[in-house]
């Protein structure tokens, strides 16, 4: 069998490892989730690393004793997932480590979705002194405080020479490309943003159209506004939300990614200045957050042999390794950029150009 | 006291008839109605009326035995009412009915919102032949049946000469133009629909925004060309409506009213062909209402003696009775044109010129 073949072979069992009947859902510190920490680390062993799990559940395959390249992904899962956001990495990962003879660490990480305390990248902030002490008081929704789940990650690792992390694009633009793998460029920062309009409700059969303060045809203008800049609006609601009455106060939520801070930044500005320009509406901004972008290292980048270059406008653990360690990252081709969703699908043939590539990159960093 | 005195001081009284302590909301068949109605049929008797009430509980006062001309409107409220969308027409009827010695019904119809049981025009309905026996079985959001609350009213009245009704007109048309009451032309006609776009949920950071099919983009282009074919949309509801997700489907309510039945509906098969076009989106479109306009009757129309003429957004009882009668309306200008809301205000000066107007208008008929 050749090394693509096992990979997706591993990627149907883990698919298989549930807590729920008939669908893929694994979050973190869930018994399914130290199944599939076991499965893997049998996996890692039979590749001939040496096998632990840190304080917060991350699963740790090592070879060698010293300062080492790092390898790796997440095993947790989103509700109702695909197979490959996650586990494809990890297990490319033991595939180039089976290959090349160096010290090296090849992770599953605990908890990249954060679906069950809200906390993104919880495995990886264990490994970059970035774990949070007051995240051990959470709760998850059934009352389970994260503290009783796990142990303090203590400091930032400091042998840590390299990091590098495979994982399927989440988008169409390699598949648009006809090419099967591509080196990310950089992590794009992030813009999230509460923004509402505020009219006036009034009678829809009586208050002349020139006379109105409709909430939701200012919010509207501004929805086109966001498209125009490449944002997103995925969450709008209107209230009193009622056919005949004029739109009183809409509330709009803005996602706006760009791989330069500088531009996104300006794009969030002209934003700001164009809600409600024009209409006789009141807008509450309300900034929520403000990722900045991550570059990937060019040095590492170049290591995995591949031309193709694209950003990436979702996050991932390496965006948290970045801050121990130089960092790359290859994306594979995934069939209509379908991700967080049980039709994931990538092609061996693909895998293979991703496992040959991260041989390279072990062999040339 | 002059007579517009009276009326505002009665309108007083009747705010303060409520099912709820600290606001008004008086729906139909409730001891509030009940209790309203006992007040007003001695004001009825006072104005030297006969009353009754008839099967489904409209308050009636007549003068005379034959045929008669019928002025009236409704006792029942909205929720956290104003003290004059109804009430107003109905003691303004009676102030009229005094001064002119003919023969004539003044009704308070018992329910013209609707609240209860979802039944606009239930009590002018049941002067038209229009009570439909179905909604004997509607129950209220306790369980309370209609049938067990009204009787059969019969067949449509064939001894209304014309029917008038003076009613507060919940826009600015009058506010505007500085005049105390406008005649109205027609109730204009109502088209309903809900209209869903469906597009394709998607990563928000991971999807390049010409590969999108997003539902709310196509969704905003679509509230904005309603707004310039003027009519409203009052709700819109996002799925998943979450801030990361590209929104699968947005279904919006549209509500389109034009004193024109042509001129609506060339507008709504315009917004029909608008939608969703130039946007890969598949668009839903589902017919709920198409409420032909009512024109009033011109020669009644002229009787009131006031030269303002507006149309009316809003429905009313005239809208039914002019089902079995020649119908006109009087509209007295309201403060901003706030209605449905305590906030609800009318000048003693405008109610004065109303009374008048309909004094001349009994005499005139």
């Amino acid at each position: 069998m050749s090394g693509a073949a096992r990979v997706l072979e591993r990627c149907d069992v883990l698919g298989r490892i549930s807590e729920e009947p008939g669908r893929l859902t694994r979050r973190f510190a869930t018994p399914a989730m130290r199944e599939a920490n076991e499965v893997v680390a049998g996996w890692m062993r039979e590749a001939g690393l040496a096998t632990r799990a840190d304080p917060v559940g991350n699963l740790i395959g090592r070879r060698g004793e010293g300062p080492v390249v790092m390898l790796g992904s997440h095993l947790d899962t989103v509700i109702d997932a695909g197979r490959y956001d996650g586990p494809l990495g990890v297990l490319v990962a033991i595939e180039a480590a089976e290959r090349v003879e160096r010290d090296l660490e090849v992770v599953g990480f605990a908890d990249e979705e954060g679906l069950r305390f809200g906390t993104g990248y919880l495995g990886s902030s264990a490994f970059t002194g970035r774990f949070d002490p007051s995240w051990l008081e959470l709760r998850d929704a059934d009352g389970v405080r994260l503290g009783d789940l796990v142990g303090d990650p203590g400091p930032a690792r400091d042998d840590v020479l390299a990091y590098a992390e495979v994982h399927i694009e989440q988008g169409p633009v390699l598949e648009r490309l006809g090419e099967p793998v591509g080196v990310v460029t950089a992590i794009a920062g992030q813009s999230h943003a509460d923004v509402t309009f505020i009219g006036e409700a009034g009678h829809a059969g009586t208050v002349p159209i020139g006379d109105r303060r409709d909430a939701l045809t200012a919010a509207a203008e501004w929805i086109l506004a966001v498209e125009q800049a490449g944002g997103t609006v995925g969450r709008a609601n209107v209230e009193p939300n009622v056919r005949n009455v004029i739109p009183a106060r809409v509330t709009l939520a803005l996602d706006l990614r760009h791989a330069d801070d500088a531009a996104r930044r300006a794009a969030v500005d002209d934003l700001r200045r164009r809600a409600g320009r024009g209409r006789d509406v009141t807008v509450e901004w309300n900034d929520l957050a403000d990722f900045p972008a991550v570059a990937m290292d060019e040095r590492l980048s170049a290591a995995f042999g591949v031309a193709t270059r694209l950003s990436s406008g979702a996050g991932h653990d390496a965006a948290m390794m970045a801050n121990i360690a130089p960092t790359a990252m290859l994306f594979v081709r995934c069939a209509g950029g379908i991700s967080h969703n049980p039709a994931e699908s990538v092609e061996e043939a693909d895998v293979a150009v991703a496992v040959d590539a991260l041989e390279r990159f072990l062999r040339a960093v």
